[in-house]
């Protein structure tokens, strides 16, 4: 069986879980705390991150772009890049800018602000450590910036890279979602970034995403609703 | 023409200049002083970044992964990814290691400090700001480790993601070669992984390095010397 090494709000394993699904690859979930560096993980992937995959003839890949290429790669039948060039290097470009600019100055700050700070902290027996507010009201005006160039690239495109659905699509709803998670974002400001995300959150690939849940912290009042 | 935007000490400039080289496709060069945020460039990227290639058809492309991606894509003709499926996903693991770790941790740390902030401030109207002594010192040991696993890499491999040349060995060598302008590797510690850089610094397509410069700042004695 193939399995996937991940952690629920992580947007790097939920990229590679929306792929997955994407492409109706069947796969088994090991939900991994890797801030605690335990062996099972870093065995797999010395850095100690997440996601990883092990494949079905036990190949075991890391780096979420690295696990993507392959998974377009190696299954090919539901393609996730379009076929024109261009295209393909607008949709990398988009993918390169919410796994960099967008993960560095948003997702993953939000993310370790509200939650791993203070697990880590606590698999450290050291005493837990709240969100800095500051940080996370400075992070949610820099996020407007990336809201607005999402609403202006959707008022012009059918998807984020042109026509079809990619996996630029994939990976701004991978770390949008987990923004989402923490009710962070005011939809009503980006109506037309909402109804991007509302299509996607009606396919069958982000519905996993519903029932994660972390410790002590309930996911927003919409975050499972279709019509938020 | 074919036209490459770029700064001379960029490693994803230098990544993108060495996959063209290795490709032999032509390219005119123009320099760069990104941090000056000048309309010639922010037109072509609007995040202001470097480099930029401008294809022959005219077709603008922006994040050098993008990039590269494309040029395989585009010009197959000398490959820089290996055949095989997990020969592929090895290349591109190792290049995000490079361009994500040890870009953040060291070569845009010793950039920053020894050249970029300075001529940002000096741009600025602001006076000079020297390098943070403290900050390199601890750079380069934390570089240290990263060529301890470049090292176990090229003790049991031919190049760094195989037995073939490819773009991991392409991205590894544009960021080390940056630090090494600097003097700031100790490559006699390092006698494998210096075997290696020697090797790629024999390429023809390195050559373009050799006469790189930035302003007040000479190069170290050994960065032009192929056997150094």
């Amino acid at each position: 069986m193939r399995v996937l090494h991940y952690y629920p709000l992580c947007p790097y394993s939920r990229k590679v879980r929306l792929c997955l699904a994407e492409k109706k690859l069947d796969f088994s979930q090991e939900i991994e705390n890797f801030w605690e560096k335990k062996p099972e993980l870093t065995n797999l992937n010395p850095l100690g991150h997440v996601p990883v995959l092990v494949d079905l003839n036990g190949s075991i890949l890391t780096d979420s772009t690295a696990i993507v290429e392959y998974l377009e790669e190696a299954y090919p039948d539901r393609k996730l890049y379009p076929e024109e060039l261009l295209a393909r290097a607008e949709t990398r470009r988009l993918m390169a800018w919410f796994d960099t600019r967008f993960a560095q100055e948003v997702s993953l700050v939000i993310l370790w602000e509200k939650v791993i700070k203070r697990m880590a902290a606590k698999s450290m027996g050291q005493s837990s450590v709240g969100p800095d507010s500051n940080l996370i009201r400075h992070t949610k005006t820099i996020m407007t910036n990336h809201l607005e160039y999402l609403a202006w690239l959707v008022d012009r495109r059918n998807w984020l890279a042109g026509d079809h659905f990619t996996l630029a699509d994939v990976t701004a709803a991978a770390h949008i979602s987990v923004v989402d998670y923490f009710g962070d974002i005011n939809w009503e400001k980006f109506e037309s970034v909402k109804n991007w995300f509302m299509r996607i959150k009606s396919r069958p690939s982000y519905r996993g995403f519903f029932t994660d849940r972390v410790p002590a912290i309930a996911p927003a009042s919409h975050y499972a609703e279709l019509d938020f």
